[in-house]
């Protein structure tokens, strides 16, 4: 596999998995008063785009790490919905 | 210029714009309890080989995002060592 590739991978992993300690937080905390819905929104939205960007240029770790990341943040929405 | 190019521009306008209301919404509440140090740490780590990742494969939207992500990143970083 390419470096570039790898480092890809390493950079999607970290971007990615960020995610998990902040919906772990916000779900024992059942408070998400500090985080910005509008950040959230704005991020899901991008984070669709980065995927079509993915797939049109076909770059696996693009992919595989935005579709993860938006599941993460659509979490992270309904936590923010929920405890507001 | 390209579509993708455009995509890739927009998706980077619109995941690095998100961190502006967090930015606001952490200065302005004087509060980052909810926000994750471990989140913080973990994406500014990501964005940074991200921004090596657009370098490399020279994608420009990709270079111009993280860069300017990063930065808003380390806003936050130190918005949550201050109020924490």
């Amino acid at each position: 596999m390419d470096t570039i590739v790898i480092i890809g991978y390493i950079a999607g992993t970290l971007t990615t998995i960020s995610f998990i300690p902040q919906v772990v937080r916000a779900w024992k905390l059942k408070e998400t008063r500090d985080l910005s819905l509008a950040m959230l929104i704005l991020f899901a939205a991008g984070i669709l785009l980065w995927t079509c960007y993915g797939f049109w240029t076909e770059s696996l770790p693009i992919i595989a790490a935005n579709v993860i990341t938006f599941i993460l943040i659509l979490v992270l929405l309904g936590l923010k919905i929920r405890y507001k």
